[in-house]
C-alpha cells in the first residue's frame, strides 16, 4: 500500500476526527475508496474504536431512488438509530464515475433528500469528517493523469495542520474584529463590499476541534451580509451539473440585481431564482491551503486553494452568526471562486490591506 | 447487466426475504458483490422498502481485528441499535480473495466474534438471507472458469423454488413421521443409523417463509441423535482452512470412537476434540438442489447438492428439536458430505428405502 494512504488515514482519525477509544465510528466507504477504508480500519483498530462500515455507491443510490415510485418514508428508524448513537461519521469519497447519478430526475433526488432530514441532522451532530480517496474518475474530472492526481490529493491532505491552523487564526482574528470586507480586482472591475460586523469567522483547520469537517480544509470563512457592488468569478466550476465560467454578479442592498456568465448562465439563473436567500451571499471564504495549486472541479479542494476567495449564494453557516440570530436560510449554497493572484488585486478589512495579489501581509513576497 | 443478476435480486427480495413496503432492510455488500447490490437496490426501491447498505470486506476486517490489541467492546450500541430495528438483513457474499483474512490470528478472530454475540442474535432475529454473487475468486476456489462458475451459480439460484419446496415437503413428511434413518453404501462400507424420533425436519426452500435463510438452498435437514455405525465422506471439503478428503467416522452410543482421513486428518481431530458435542452428530441434511451438480468448496452450495447427504459434527439447529429440549450445543458445526449416487447406496427411514443410488423413490430413474 502507498504509505501516503496510511498517513491519510492517520491524519483523518487523529487530527481531523479526534477518535478516542470506545468511540462508535461509522465509516462510509465510497465505491472507489476501498484502500483508504482498509487503512482507516487499521487506524481505528489501533485506537480501539468501534467500527461499522457502510457502502456509499452512486450506482446503488441511482438504482434505489429511480425505482422507488411512492413517497419516501421519513427517516427510517433503523438508520436514524444508528446515527443517533454514533460518535463519528467518517465519509470516504472516491467515486468511480462522478456522473453515476446523472440521470436520476431532480425531483426524485430532492424527495429522497428531504425524507432524510432527521438522519442528516443526526450525522451532523456527530464528529463527522468528509475526505476523499483519489480515484481515476476524480483524476479525469480534474483533467489530470492518475498519478499526478494522487500527488495533488496527498499534497492537499498531508499538511502541517497545526502550523496552518496557527496561521489561519491570524486571519480569523482580523475578520472577527472587522466590520467590512472589500474585494478589489483591477483586471476585471471587481469591487465588492460586505458587512461582517458581529459575525464570527471559522478557522477551518480540517479538524472537529476547530469546528471544521473537511479533509483537506484550509480556509477561513464567515457569513457576511449587506453585499454591495460588482464581483467577477474567473475559476471554472460545475454548478447544477453544468460548467460555469466567468460569472459576474452585481449586488444592491445585499441582493443580486444583475448577473451574466461566459458559460452556464442558465445554471446561475436557476440558482438565483431558487428563493430569496439565493440572491444573497451566505458565505465569504478565503482559501489558505498551499497544497492546492489548481482548481480540480471539486469544491472540497477548490474552495481551499491558497490565493482564491469564494462567495456562496445561499445558506449561511449558523456558527458564524451571533447567538440566536438566524442568517441566510436558503435551501441552496453555491460557491463561486475568484482568483486573487492577479496584479492589482486586494482583500481589505476596514480599509486595511490583508492580502494583495494573492499574498497575505504576513507572507514573504 | 447480465439479466440473471436482476433475476437473482428479485428471487432474493421476493421469494427468499419476502420484503414488504416499509421494511427496514440492511444490505450487506461483499467486496465483489457490487453488481448484485445495484440490482437488489433496484428491487428494494420498486417494493418501497427502506435501504441501508453496509460494506462487508475481508480486508477491512483483517486490518481492524489485527490492529486492535485490547479487549473488544461487547455489542457496540450504535450497531446493535441498527440490527435491533431492522426487519431484514440481506447478505451478499462475493469475495475477491477467499484468503483475505488467512493471517488473522484465530484467537483475535474468536475474541471479536464473541464480543458480537448480541449483534449476531439481533441479526438472526430478522428475516435474514445469505446469498452470493459470483466472483473470480470464488470461481478459482471452485476450480472453474469464471463464465462457467457464473452459469453454475445461476443454475443453483434461479430454480423453480415453489415446485422444489413441494417436492421437499414429501421428504420432510417422511422424516417427521419416522424414527430411524439408516445410510448404506456398499462401495465404502458405510452403514450408519440415527434416531430422529420426535425431531422436526426443516424444508429448506430458500425462503424465510420456510425458515430457510440461504439462497441457494434446497435441502431437508433435521437433528438426529444416538448415531451408531460407520460412515465414509467422499466429497472433498475445506475444514478449519485445510483440505479434508475421505473421512471415515465410527460411532458408538452416539459419539465418535474412531476416525481417519485420506487428507486433513489433523483438522478432523481438532474438530472432534473441541468439546463433547463435537463428537456427536448435530445435523443430518439431504441435498435436493439439482442445479448444483458438483462440489465447489463452498458449503452454501455443496450441502444442497442433489444426490448427496451431509452430517454435521456439533451444534444442532434448535427448530428441529421438541419445544424446550436442548440438543447438541457444541461451539462448532462442521459439515461433511457423502455422495449417494454410487450403485448399492441407500437412504432408509424405518427400514423403507427413501432414496437408492441417489434417486428418490418418487423420481423417474
Amino acid at each position: 500500500m502507498d504509505p501516503r494512504v496510511r498517513e491519510h488515514a492517520e491524519t483523518l482519525v487523529d487530527w481531523s476526527a479526534r477518535i478516542d477509544p470506545g468511540d462508535d465510528v461509522v465509516l462510509s466507504v465510497g465505491e472507489g475508496a476501498h484502500d483508504l477504508a482498509v487503512a482507516v480500519a487499521e487506524a481505528l483498530g489501533e485506537r480501539e474504536a468501534n467500527l461499522l462500515a457502510t457502502y456509499d455507491s452512486g450506482e446503488v443510490s441511482r438504482a434505489y431512488i429511480s425505482s422507488y415510485e411512492g413517497t419516501f418514508e421519513d427517516d427510517p428508524a433503523f438508520e436514524l438509530a444508528l446515527y443517533e448513537r454514533a460518535d463519528s461519521v467518517l465519509s470516504l469519497g472516491g467515486s468511480r464515475n462522478v456522473s453515476a447519478t446523472a440521470d436520476v430526475p431532480g425531483d426524485r433526488r430532492q424527495a429522497y433528500s428531504r425524507s432524510r432530514q432527521g438522519i442528516r441532522e443526526a450525522r451532523l451532530d456527530t464528529d463527522w469528517v468528509k475526505t476523499v480517496h483519489p480515484t481515476r474518475a476524480l483524476a479525469q474530472r480534474a483533467g489530470m493523469a492518475y498519478e499526478a492526481y494522487q500527488d495533488f490529493v496527498y499534497g492537499a491532505v498531508l499538511r502541517d495542520w497545526e502550523s496552518l491552523a496557527e496561521e489561519m487564526s491570524q486571519l480569523k482574528d482580523i475578520l472577527d474584529a472587522g466590520s467590512e470586507v472589500r474585494l478589489r480586482k483591477d483586471a476585471d472591475g471587481t469591487d465588492l463590499t460586505m458587512s461582517i460586523a458581529g459575525r464570527t469567522a471559522i478557522n477551518s483547520a480540517a479538524s472537529v476541534a476547530y469546528d471544521s469537517h473537511n479533509l483537506p480544509s484550509g480556509e477561513v470563512f464567515t457569513a457576511p451580509e449587506a453585499t454591495e457592488g460588482v464581483v467577477h468569478f474567473d475559476v471554472p466550476m460545475t454548478v447544477q451539473g453544468r460548467t460555469v465560467r466567468d460569472v459576474r454578479l452585481e449586488f444592491e442592498d445585499g441582493a443580486v440585481i444583475d448577473w451574466a456568465a461566459g458559460a452556464g448562465e442558465d445554471a446561475i439563473t436557476e440558482v438565483i431564482e431558487t428563493d430569496d436567500g439565493a440572491r444573497r451571499v451566505g458565505e465569504l471564504g478565503i482559501g489558505m491551503n498551499r497544497g492546492i495549486d489548481r482548481p480540480t472541479d471539486s469544491i472540497l479542494f477548490d474552495e481551499k486553494m491558497a490565493g482564491t476567495v469564494h462567495l456562496a449564494l445561499g445558506r449561511a453557516y449558523s456558527d458564524c452568526l451571533p447567538d440566536g440570530e438566524s442568517g441566510n436560510e436558503s435551501t441552496v449554497h453555491v460557491d463561486l471562486l475568484t482568483d486573487m493572484r492577479a496584479s492589482g488585486t486586494e482583500l481589505l478589512v476596514d480599509d486595511e490591506v490583508v492580502q494583495r495579489d494573492g499574498v497575505f501581509r504576513w507572507e514573504d513576497r
